[in-house]
């Protein structure tokens, strides 16, 4: 609403509302209703199996050990409880992780985050004006289409597929024709949803792009450490330092519950992020970042990392061989290198929303439909697909879950 | 920058920009560099007495307690370390405390958040557009300010005082003179920076204000619990439960560590607020809320809010009495009943920003100069005023601190 839309009083001044509704900012007012939250929330806590979320396996958690590191905190920080700066010894730990990722990084560019979707949202924060515009994947992660709603933003799309990725040559086109978005946004590693990791020569492309046209590229990476085959190439932010502003986080390899995440950004632009943050919630729990650095000054991140990526490769290898098995012909889906994500395109004819209803009412079992990643392209693209998460469940509970979509998809047909 | 301010290159597309330079979002581009920030870091660590922070006293976290009972929560849950959805039981201690607050609340009204802050910027991001207007006191919460500061506002500021508090008259008049703020943010308890808590009157005005006009009303109450003498009247809350919406934290009384706060808003917009929540976060630590939870659970808080109010009731006279025995005649300061700020005012020709430098370097001590938290009014509005803290040092400490800043504007004189 404007200022001269809204009606006048006889005397001249604007009318005082005659209705009791919330003048809710416009964005808000036309956000779609959640339908898929409402179902989800019907399918929790009953004998539904879920192949929704893309959770780390509850029961590989290493609480014991964690326990152990913040009980040991709590007897020698006296300050534990205490708001702080963000903790800089947790920072020389990212530093080591971003090594093995193949990153060199110095402490002075990483900026704590409560969690990388903190960090995809200070990054666009930086760049983005209202209306501005910002270029990704017509399939993206919708977390990340949430991040720049509020800014009204106009969204450029290009193309991208689950055996190949994002296609570059339309990246290439759609700059070299003069647009200029105030960011643009990729994932290098188990995309989510579609599964797929870039080829070297993708990401050396985008790292030219974002350098050659000075225009920031956001990597969000938090399936970066979760790698099954052969080891894989390093992080667009690798190849370039300036222009790639790097998301990270230990959601996904320690605790979503810690909210711990960071941002690899030049440190000039350092003050400017802690504005913004001001803005958002001031700072993150020094607790959870001082139990954090506890527990990986404890040296039990790296034995932890290895039996994490065995048992979700093992998951991995369950649903690609149960989705062989049994899912019919016509379907095709994505054979993930790293993540927690398989892409699953159904016959041409098939609507994904649709099955959802009958998988979860007469299977028992659920799937996010890929239509709710849609963010351009045709209106019907991803209608017929699905994102299946495997590190929710275990071996066994793949092949049943499997077992009963298939049954789901005959149903249907 | 707009997309036609872009200079175009001989073939008519926008060129690529010839430096290095981060195309910053215009409003982040010019918001101030923060000197206050530099001057505090430089006082960090040093044998600076510090008048400048907020925070809770570090030696009364009742980090045993806590310790416990995080350490039963870690044996009990073995969800812990997951994601989940926001924890229900802390909703229902929040609830609990709000009743001692006198304010009625259903848990389905609490929105948990990470901090008060985050409160803040959920109930402003639900009302206010690109360019909108906010109605707030000319002296203010810098944090607010940082809040709005993204969307550009326009600020409708109305006067203040140390006092009495915001000015209902010119609140009314604003509004009776057409004025529609998308949000109107007040403090009932312990003003920050003034430290003024509202009388009943002024409360009772601005609850039928903001239903009268339909202009949602942020009260923002992170001191509401720390009260040093009779029993203070009820938030505004407490008067209208749709128009008014509640900041709470557990960041004073508990730590502020956790980063738990909570907005109390109508069920009606959770789901909006869920929206808005995705854009910067996702969700708050679980883990904190758990354990924060686990502690409440101890039943340990009341004794620890009566242990910690009765040391800031300390604090607070000491700092009042300090004050009477060593300022100079011609200052003025505020006797609050809450919170943990006095606001001073020297001389009017004095200026604070120049004296905390002399204070800084001469004497070792100190606070955050008043022009910091000006929002309109006259450009000089604060310059001769500070705001002192009597939460982070003990009485002792707080008296030596008087004498230093005594001395330190004796020298400026």
């Amino acid at each position: 609403m404007t200022a001269t839309a809204k009606p006048l009083s006889a005397s001249g001044t604007p009318a005082i509302p005659t209705t009791d509704a919330f003048p809710l900012a416009g964005w808000l007012e036309q956000a779609r209703p959640e339908t898929l939250q409402g179902l989800l929330a019907e399918a929790s806590g009953s004998k539904v199996l879920t192949f929704a979320l893309g959770l780390p396996p509850t029961e590989f958690f290493p609480q014991e050990a964690f326990a152990r590191a913040t009980a040991e905190l709590f007897q020698r920080d006296l300050e534990a409880l205490q708001l702080g700066a963000p903790f800089h010894p947790l920072k020389r730990h990212i530093a080591e992780l971003m090594r093995l990722r193949g990153v060199e990084c110095a402490e002075e560019e990483i900026f704590l985050t409560s969690g990388a979707q903190q960090a995809l949202s200070l990054a666009a924060g930086l760049f983005l004006e209202h209306g501005g515009s910002v270029l990704l994947e017509e399939t993206s992660y919708l977390g990340f289409h949430h991040v720049i709603k509020p800014h009204n933003p106009r969204l450029v799309t290009v193309p991208t597929s689950f055996d190949q990725g994002i296609d570059i040559e339309a990246v290439e086109a759609v700059l070299a024709k003069g647009e200029r978005p105030a960011v643009m946004y990729a994932m290098s590693e188990g995309h989510n949803p579609l599964g797929v990791s870039l080829s070297p020569a993708k990401r050396a492309r985008l790292a030219e792009l974002a350098r050659h046209y000075r225009v920031p590229l956001i990597e969000d990476d938090p399936y970066g450490f979760l790698q099954y085959d052969e080891s894989l190439p390093p992080p667009i932010r690798a190849l370039e330092k300036r222009w790639v502003f790097y998301a990270g986080s230990l959601s996904k390899v320690l605790s979503p519950s810690l909210r711990i995440g960071w941002l690899l950004a030049p440190p000039e632009l350092h003050s400017r992020l802690s504005i913004l943050r001001q803005s958002m919630d001031i700072d993150s729990s020094n607790l959870a970042q001082k139990a954090a650095t506890s527990y990986l000054e404890s040296g039990h991140l790296p034995a932890h990392l290895t039996a994490l990526r065995r048992e979700l490769k093992a998951r991995r290898d369950a649903m690609l061989a149960a989705l062989e098995r049994h899912i019919p012909a016509g379907c095709r889906w994505s054979r993930p290198s790293s993540g927690v994500f398989v892409w699953l395109e159904l016959p041409s004819q098939m609507d994904a929303t649709e099955l959802l209803r009958v998988a979860l009412r007469e299977e028992k079992v659920i799937f996010v439909p890929g239509a709710e990643f849609r963010c351009g392209g045709a209106p019907t693209l991803g209608r017929n697909c699905m994102r299946l998460s495997f590190s929710n469940l275990n071996p066994e509970q793949i092949e049943e879950g499997i077992t009963r979509l298939a049954r789901a998809i005959q149903r249907l047909s």
